[in-house]
Parts: C-alpha cells; sequence; structure tokens
C-alpha cells in the first residue's frame, strides 16, 4: 500500500504541533538492534515520527552486507537518518581501524556517526580526534557521554561530563547523547529502578544546553517524565521501534501521562 | 498462504472447549498501540481468539487515515471488531466534538466506541448521553471505570464505581472495563507489584455482574489469576498481539499456570 | 530479497569466532509462543545464530495445522530445527497419545522431541521409555529437568536433578535443559528477582557436564552471566525471536556486559 496520502486519522481534532523534519529539536532516535525486513518495512507508516536510527551497539557486524544496506536504504527511503552504534566504532578504535570504519559506513549509506568511549578507554583527544574527522567526511556526528558499566559511571562526576560534552560540541558533535543503554537502570540520569535523577537531568541541561542534549530514555515513564520536566522538544534516544507512536502520544499531549501538562514552549526552563 | 482450512494441529489432543465467534463471554480484546501491517496481518492466524482490538488511547489521530482504513479493513476481513481508545473520544468530548468522532468512527468501519472518563472530566450524565448517543446510532458501546492516574483512581470508591457501571450498563453498555492501562500497576484492581486484589475484583464481580465486566489484563500473570478466580470464560482486555496465544492456552488449561486447575463452568461462583 | 551472499557487514572488524552449523555447543534454543509468519520470515537474517525452535508449551495445538506445517517448513528452510513444547507432550502422555504425538510431529517435520515432566507427573521408567521411544524414530531428543510451579520445583534436590538428568542422557538426550520458563524467575538456577546461583549451575554443570546441559535464559542479564561463567559455547534456550542477535554480539564479545570478558576456551573450568 502506498501510504502516499497525508491526511490524517481525526484530524479534526486538535492536537499540540509539532516541527516537521528534518527538525533540530524534538529528535527521535530509534533503537534497531537487529530489526528484520517486515519489522522495518512496518516502522514506515510512523516515519514522521523517527529522526534516526541507530543500529545498536555491534549488530550489524553480525548480518550479511547485503542485509544491512537494504535496511539502510529502506529507512532512507522514508527520510530516517541511520546512524552505528557507539560501541562497534570503539572497537574499531582499539583494532586501529577508525577510517575504514568511517569509509564503510559512507559505503553503507549511514549519514549519522555515534563517537562513545562506553568500554573501550578512548582519551578526549582521541575522541575529539574521531569526531573531526567525521565531520570532514561529511557526517553528522553525535557523542555519547557516560559508561556501560553502572560502577565506572558512577564515577564520572558531573563537571566531568560537562566538560567532555562540551569538548565534544566543539568538535563538531551535533549533540551529546547521555547514556542508559537499552535497559534504562542504573545510568546516567536514572536510578537503580529506572527512576529519572531530576536534579542531575537539569544540571546537565543547564549546563551543557538542552539543545544540545539527547536523553537515551528507553522506558515510557522516563520518556513522561523528561517531556513534563523539559517540554516536548526534548531530544530522546533509544526508543523501542513499538513504543514510537505511544511516545509521539506524550510529547502531543494526547496520552494519560502527559495530557493537559505539557510545559509551554515559553515557559521560562529551566524551573527555578 | 490462504488459510482457509480449519483443522488444527495436534487435534487429537483434547482440550478445554471454547465458545466461537462472535462470543459474548471469554472475550478477548486486544490492545493495537501504533501496529505495522505486517504485524496486523500476522495476528490473522489467531483471529479466532481475538474478539476486539482497541486502537489505543489516541493513536490512531497521529496516522495517515489511507493507513488507519487500511488496517480496520484488516481486521475486520478477520471478523474481529475494532474500536477506538476512550482517551481520544474524550479529547472529542473536551473539544466538543462528539458527533464529529461518532460519525468519523462509522465512516473508518470501527464497530466499536468505548466511553471513558479516564483523564477528562465528563460528568455522569454527560457519559451515559455519550453511550446513548453512540448506541443509537448502532455501534456497540463499552463503558471504562477508572481514572488514568493512580492517585485519582484510589479516589474513586468501590460503590463508585459500582454506581457507574450500573448507570453505564443501563444507559445501553454491552460491558464495562475495569481500567489499568498498558502497565496493569496500581490501577482499578492491581497493586503496586501487579498483583491482584482479589476481594476488589470479587466485589465488583458480585455487584456488577461477572458477566458485565471486561478486565484489562496486560500481564500473564493477571490474566491467570483472573482465570483461576472467575473460570475461563472471564472476559479480558489490554492484551499486548504477543501475549493473544499464550492467553487462549490459559483459558484452554494447556499452560502450566492453570493445568489441570481451571474451575468447572457449573462451580459456585463466585467461591464462598 | 534474497540474502545468498554470505560477507558480513564491516567483516575488518575481528570478533571472537564461532562454530558454523550443525554445531555441538554454544547452542541456542529460540521460543516461538506463536509466532506470525511475517515475523518468522524476519528471523532468517539471522538464521545462522538459530540452532532450534521451540514451539512453546501447547501453543501449536490452537493453529491451523496449515499454518504450523508452513511455519515449521519456513525454519527448516533455514537450517533451524524445530521441536515440540514439552507441555503438549506431556498432556499427551496423561491422554495415552505419545505413540500418536511422535508420529504426528514426524508428518509435521519437526526434528527434535523434548520430554519433560515440569506440569504431569510422569516417573522415570515412562520418562526414559518415552525418551527411548522417541530416538528410536530418528528425532533428535532433549529432556528438561524442573517443574513449572516454582513451590515443587524447589522440592526436587540438586542430587535429584542430577539423577534424573543422567539417567535420561543415558536413555538417548542429547543434553538436558533446566527449566526457568518463559519468564526466568524463581526456577531452576534463577533466584526470585532472576538473578543467577552460580554455586547451583556450577554444581550441575560439574555433575553432569555443562556439555550435556541447556540453560534456559530468557533475560539478557542471566545470558550474560552464563557466559561469563562457562565461556561462550554455553548451551541458552528460552531465548526470545527479538533477543537472538543480542545473544550473539554477547558470546561474540562485542556488546558492553562480555566486551573483553569473555573467558578462554582453555581456560580451566569451572573457576576453582
Amino acid at each position: 500500500m502506498e501510504l502516499c496520502d497525508n491526511k490524517k486519522a481525526f484530524d479534526f481534532i486538535d492536537i499540540l504541533p509539532r516541527s516537521e523534519k528534518p527538525r533540530r529539536q524534538g529528535l527521535v532516535m530509534m533503537l534497531d538492534k537487529g530489526l528484520g525486513l517486515h519489522l522495518a518495512e512496518d516502522m514506515a507508516a510512523a516515519a514522521q515520527y523517527i529522526d534516526s536510527v541507530k543500529l545498536g551497539w555491534a549488530t550489524p557486524r553480525l548480518f550479511n552486507e547485503a542485509f544491512i544496506q537494504e535496511k539502510v536504504r529502506l529507512y532512507r527511503d522514508h527520510g530516517i537518518m541511520v546512524g552505528n552504534g557507539g560501541t562497534l566504532l570503539e572497537i574499531a578504535f582499539q583494532q586501529g581501524k577508525v577510517e575504514q570504519f568511517l569509509a564503510y559506513c559512507r559505503k553503507l549509506g549511514l549519514e549519522l556517526i555515534e563517537v562513545s568511549n562506553g568500554v573501550v578507554p578512548i582519551n578526549p583527544g582521541e575522541k575529539t580526534g574521531i569526531i573531526r574527522k567525521a565531520c570532514s567526511m561529511g557526517f553528522s556526528v553525535i557523542s555519547e557521554i557516560g559508561k556501560k558499566e553502572p560502577a565506572e559511571d558512577r564515577r564520572l562526576s558531573l563537571p566531568d561530563r560537562v566538560t567532555e560534552a562540551k569538548r565534544d560540541l566543539d568538535a563538531g558533535a551535533q549533540y551529546v547523547i547521555i547514556e542508559a543503554r537499552e535497559g534504562g537502570r542504573n545510568l546516567g540520569v536514572y536510578d537503580e529502578s529506572g527512576g529519572l535523577k531530576e536534579d542531575m537531568a537539569r544540571y546537565l541541561a543547564e549546563e551543557i544546553g538542552i539543545e544540545n542534549i539527547m536523553f537515551e530514555a528507553p522506558a515510557k515513564s522516563q520518556q513522561a517524565e523528561l517531556i513534563l520536566l523539559f517540554g516536548r522538544d526534548v531530544n530522546l534516544g533509544n526508543i523501542r521501534p513499538e513504543d514510537v507512536t505511544s511516545l509521539e502520544t506524550l510529547r502531543r499531549g494526547i496520552r494519560g501521562d502527559t495530557f493537559g501538562k505539557i510545559p509551554h514552549k515559553d515557559r521560562p526552563w529551566p524551573l527555578p
């Protein structure tokens, strides 16, 4: 079925507006951890609510090249940018193959490069070097801040995070991702049960600039809390394919959790 | 593949029987929170275990009309009734567009209308007014009892719930849904960890009549507990697409949780 | 799209090797609890990481024979063996229909027979009798150890489990499965929150032989813990379709949880 018709169902019901793609704020990054083609095709109907897809961690390494190419083409045909998982680039770095990695990503049709240091030690100069290199090749670059091991992640102080974020932004990163993994617990701005550490989230937003941050937010409660705290144009990542539509209803104020509660765009932010 | 053949696999193994669709008891309402067409098509193989599909909360508002029409047609072709999520009708009410909403549902091919007051304040007279209106237009109507906000939901007393249910049934609702949302925690008959409040469930069943109730029961443990308590013909809703088959095995007594434990139909109910 | 090309994406990045199918160790058994055909087809891209599929508990009994046959054919076309859920065979035993069951499985194209006694009491002699019968018909046979009811499962002592496992292996079972169900909590080697009881897992591995065991491990944390404890060639079952790729990244050491931590094959095992 061609979904060329843009008329929405129930379009006589007023809902909060949203910017169109390509947008700079209110970004949604969906996590693809090895979706098959039928499921990837199914995302077409919600494509306008997906700005980018991350091929999670090192999963594409396990698939046939032809399959990954086909999937990247499919996403791009629907106006969705595709990027690597940071872990795969970290492994490439460890093996001294960053240039080969970036060239290959271009060949595959990836437009987004995520640069992280979550499992492999990559020092600040090395990280910004990779960011600069990817920018120079024409990629959109995003940087991830945080460690995949909770104990290690907790050793990252707040000022450390801010310093790293600013350095990466200066090097050319479009925004920084606050690590939460697929699970969303005990990492970055989330506590052991996945609850939002509001003070930490506010601090990072104030210091780094909310427009420069994407929070990984795999759980619905996290998505709702961040939208209520920062407004509907907060950038959110690691969204599960089956939750893309739900997230958009939260942003538009048409799900119970956010209905009638979305902060106005012009409200002073962050709250005192 | 045409699945026209009705011969079941392993049909020499005896299992508990079930009524055929259209059935009045033992109903299954599946929650569609934005399924793509491949996934919706995949439900065809289990279509005889799905009485209705709810297009969850306000999700259809975000999709192209052509897409929703195609999906509704697909479900109907498999003998599955399609209904709205209550939230969308509540928003239409708030915007003074109930008539337009109902007319549009008819145009889309919906046969089921859910009337709720979970997020928008709708007083008893207004709610029964909507129920009567939808009935008069030929829809099957179901009413939902409960609030989406746990704190607000707890303020609804048991007698209040019974009064509202009886009023809605008198107005023409086929049955009432006990709200539990997609999560099934801390609402209606479920405690904070999703466990069944058995006393509350029994009370509602006694006062309202178990045949007039559908319990939202997203978790497997909730489905099993309700089947063990009320028998395999209890009406259950908010079933995830991937759990439709599992639920039917629970009803038929061919999953460990209910094997050999299903109350007989003629057993006095509710238990003293 | 034909995925005939075997060249992997990012194949210049070195990762830990793995044996090819058909393999004897490092087996992956995926749980199919009623997948539709589009979803089953989607597994093709990851087929080399799936050794077998279990048609969970008694779910196939609810589907049309033509549908099950089509799905079995689809899996087999991708080199994946298909087996029954133990519960269905237990019910057949209770109804005195084991021979008919096995003959029918052959007709459907199943190659794997799981023999369990998780819900129906089947004594040792009867269980080994079924194993021998299935072996004599040319099936690969696996035996499951454990009860589906946690309280009942806890009454199975460790020596009891070892005795049953050895008896079943002697009767011809290729390996034994340690029961954990779909949920992975409060059964077998897992505690109430799904954590691994490491001492119990080690004891079973020492007494039965790790090469003769498949652990059901539905949660990612369980998969990672078992791989870190026993190495990447531990046999794991009840893997969700959407987690097949993730599991393979854990085995290959290209996900944060196991990156740089996988025990070497030649490391003395189990650890002192």
